[in-house]
């Protein structure tokens, strides 16, 4: 018989985490996965009261990550896929396990923090034969998939300049006056150990290179880098000047100490015909203005949207959906791409509509030709 | 011991069914309730399949809501409440049946359509002593809280004139032509056996009237009201001058045929010290201008968000929660509130922030009022 | 030989004065009227030092209007057009002197105080066969005039909504504390014999009038209006159901006491195919939303813009032209129509594309109806 | 006796040309200068016809301007100062003979093309003693005043980084299909003989510097510059990193191909306390956010402005003054400066809030590092 509802696990993601509950909700959104097992924290009782306030079997709440691959790899029963929210110096060891272990696997962002590391699960997920989603969250947004079809039809012409952005203001007060803070996240997020190389540029800059890619097709060649870290450990602020695989060019700004910025993503795009601008903070809005007419503002779930925009839809016109169903839209991908898999159906480039492995890939490479080419005084650094 | 999660029934909301899905999205993020029964669509077998899919016991799973509110409360583990997502002619009875048998309840609006029906279900509900919820979703938003905390502590001294609108634009092929809607949604919204007395002023004016009076603390005393029918059997468009009884006026507009709007709740009220400003396809900002002094744009999520609107925060700040967050806000609260009740604590008035049956009364007289101040050629009506 | 340019005189506005300044502005900026004549100031010292600085000679700078009307009547090279720039309480004689004298005027609104007047000038201007505008400003703007003709070419269908405010917040302070205010400005507002009947309507409140009958063509039939005065002598907020000569309803709003507007004057207009926006404080934009199709934002000066709005262009698209280039292009067609006339050509009703006598008639019959309903407790009352 | 009134020259700006025009509105709004002298066109008969009609005495219309500034220098009632609104090429020939003549020039941007011409016209003016104004017409605008006086407060801490865009879209039919455009002003932006060596950066990208600096007190210490000419002739779209000369980076994109966007200056500082966004296109605002609270949208005209941006005001708040007021600004300012000086009166610092000859040689320089950059592959260069 057909399978039509899924099994998956969770590492990381105890009770009340913020991107573990996101995970949780937007896949109870979608409404075809259920979570069996997991391994939520290294404190195996505080995992234990998260898996059995979830309704799980006490022998699937498991001590680790490794245990729990292993074990689930051996069950007739075992989970579809693992859902990774660890914190993220944990996502290369955890995924690897996984892919191993021959588990599908849905990672947060950043996939790892190092290229070979990066290239190495993307080869092994390819040699296991799994689907291996990378969670660029907002490319999951109707109107994101919606401007990706515009600009796929021609509907903007050839594009010749980016302008993006991603301005938070979070971490101001880590640098006027020098004290240390005392902010659990802000601390985490400065320490290169459990952030990696980077910090601004690798943990919202990615998501602009992500973003992008996803809506124009395009790949970024190089980068010229300017990284400002203002005396602390690392970047907090960096203006990127960018070429794509086509000769365009473009600018990346992303800044977690611009005052009055949130989650600032805003994302234009020029061509040759035509514009398109999103906006995080109102992403159920797109505008997009042909050469030579009046803009227009185009709203999801309208009868005017069309293709997977209108596909990607919960709620009427007008009624906010926010980005947990932006996840969810993601989830709604990876898991019906699962389903067709595990149901021996063929897989079409369409059914694949979720930011990969690859992606993830190259969101790690972005990451190191920046930090490359700001120690090069903003020389131009190629993607390796 | 200690009750901490609550058990739930659904009567209408099939798997599909729009305002049924958003109840158990809701539901499922506060993680604090469990379907286990439900009577969700006339047709038992569309209704097994629903029961099935979300993991209802079949006896749990009834041929209809009268069986259900009779056996459940015979159960030693019966449900804590149910959600009423039927079509809104069969409200009454539903609640009715519900209240009778001593269950909590949570009904989406319009509590149901006459004036006497609604003060009936009050009445029973405060004999019955149970915690009864109307669905005014507008009012579970952060920034609605936020504004509401404002405005109660003087932040805008007295106020003085408010002007709010509720502007959709969906209906408006049905007056274009004189032709016939095929679209069942209008057909169904255009039906008075369906839609009750007013569609327009009913469907969307009660939203206005219900917000406000969440915000403000003021209600309606007489309203002055026109409305539109474009040759259809109900209303569509209204325009009613509103008198508070803190003596200010104001004016509400709500529309289904004003083109270029989708939900456009839009609420702004004055007072002798400031003004507040709120818009619903922007919920997670509010405006907030004291006089002589600039605009200020708050943000849910942000550091200086305080009181009952910080609590009801699931994502950082500038990632958009949306509508179904603000139905979460509010299944907390009545359920944190029904634990209390269940658990023997005393509930204080700050336990009952939802709207409840007093508002779902309110709701009914304001629709009332309206109509028999159109059909009075625009007189004043004073809500009973 | 034919006339290419006009002579001018001016009553009222002495150097420094407001409105007379931005009528010498707008004359200015079209530059075919020069300033010949004038009578500026009570304090004829006063009006002579403004007359010397504009390069008038001492001839004739005038003691009174009186003086002025009747020997500039005289004079060969008498003034073709004179600007009433006056306190309200004296437009109407000063327009009645003029008009007797068979002299063109160009007068602020309000046109006068009372309906007869009203009457009594426009009969006269007729029988003089004298041209006669009255300066509903916002008539002016470019886009108002996209948006006339967008209207006209039944571009957004039969009308049937308005919704249009007028909203400020300078009288706010009048209001807190029942102290007395030491603004002379708003002293003078508020003071029957300077302001006339009404304040907030008859400033304001008319130029919703004057720009919706210049925008849609419609009259306002009836009106049911709720002024609130908080204790002063006069209206400052004014809420007033609309119903239009075609049948349609709608909403104005003015007020001078809703904290955090300036100069908010909006207006929508909803019609069976379409809509229209227009918000004052952003004029150089205009909003036309098709049924259907995504909202399209038009910006004056683009390449999109044609008829009576490309024309009246004084600046490329995205440079802010403001108010003053709006009331010059009020004089531009004023000035060419007199030209005209003087050159003896033919007048058609396209050149008469600025607001006349007639609308002003119509303003005075809008302020007394308000009234005249409010102390009716808001029962519909006719324009007479 | 006290001069209370200027006379002034123009070069360039026959009957109807944009620039021209724009300067005598501006000045005629100020009311303190008298248009008495020029050499409005290189045909001899169509100059004169523009002097006739402006009334000047047939032997101050010049057939060029080096007649003009010869015979002007030695009248006794020769012009305070010259408006040079020549086309681009011409400006270092024109401004070099008024600067030696002795009379004051206010010269439209660019300068001039070459860094050498620059100073040679800065160390020109110095010599002669002259105020030399360089049209910087943002800097005019009130808003942009406000700002920089916050900034200079303190108001947002120490600027840690800038994003600056101009955006414009006129040029766009010039890249999309290899035709030869047949507009007139876009043949002569494109060709280097009119246009210098830069078109974009030239043309706007200097706005861009011009109005930072005159915000910020910064200057821009070196450029790391991508410009883009798709083929023709000069740069149309440019993106460029900033490192000023207080240690910040920011980022300035130009662009004269980007569909959408019509005079998109838009400017955002911020710093260790606060950020500031300023709009060309909604002139009248400014957002202010400091670190911590709500961001705050401040009018130009309401009664919480003060310092330099409440005395640089025409008309009330909300009423849209627009670009042409922002030049009556400067002409303002710098002609008070020039009448103080006439009248041997001492200048401070203060009353030279002009954009002066250092800001056009600082302009030049800003245009030919971004030059130099650009070919050597987006290398940093230092503005020499």
């Amino acid at each position: 018989m057909k399978r039509t509802k899924l099994r998956y696990g969770m590492v990381g993601g105890s009770k009340g985490a913020f991107i573990g509950s996101v995970h949780r909700w937007a896949i109870g959104i979608e409404e075809s996965a259920e979570l069996v097992a997991g391994s939520f924290h290294p404190d195996y009782e505080e995992s234990k009261k998260t898996g059995i306030f979830y309704g799980l079997k006490e022998e699937r709440i498991y001590h680790d990550y490794k245990e729990m691959a292993e074990k689930e790899a051996q069950r007739p029963d075992k989970i579809d896929f693992v859902s990774i929210v660890t914190p993220n110096a944990l996502h290369y060891e955890v995924a690897k396990a996984f892919v191993q272990a021959g588990i599908n696997v849905y990672c947060e962002k950043p996939l790892c923090f190092e290229i070979d590391q990066a290239e190495e699960l993307m080869q092994l997920a390819k040699e296991k034969g799994i689907l291996f989603a990378v969670s660029y969250s907002y490319t999951g947004y109707g109107m994101v998939k919606f401007a990706k079809e515009i600009i796929a039809k021609g509907g903007i012409g050839k594009i010749i300049n980016v302008n993006a952005e991603y301005l938070q203001d979070w971490l101001i007060d880590e640098i006027g006056d020098g004290n240390v803070s005392t902010s659990k996240l802000s601390v985490w997020r400065m320490d290169p150990k459990h952030a990696g190389a980077s910090n601004c540029v690798g943990d919202i800059g990615t998501h602009i290179n992500g973003t992008v890619n996803y809506m124009t097709g395009l790949k970024v060649k190089k980068v010229a880098a300017v990284l400002d870290r203002f005396g602390l450990a690392l970047d907090v602020n960096a203006n990127i000047l960018i070429e794509f695989n086509n000769g365009a060019h473009g600018i990346y700004s992303s800044s977690q100490v611009c005052v009055g910025h949130y989650n600032g993503l805003v994302i234009r795009i020029f061509g040759t015909e035509g514009a398109i601008e999103w906006i995080q903070e109102a992403p159920d809005q797109l505008k997009v203005t042909k050469k030579g007419l009046p803009e227009q503002l185009y709203h999801r779930g309208a009868g005017n949207i069309d293709g997977i925009a209108a596909l990607r839809n919960h709620i009427p016109v007008g009624h906010p959906e926010g980005l947990v169903m932006a996840f969810a839209n993601i989830f709604r991908a990876f898991q019906d791409a699962l389903l067709k898999k595990i149901n021996g159906e063929e897989l079409s480039p369409e059914d694949l509509d979720f930011p990969s492995v690859e992606d993830g890939v190259d969101g790690v490479k972005f990451i190191h030709a920046s930090l490359k080419s700001d120690k090069k005084d903003a020389a131009w650094v190629e993607l390796e």
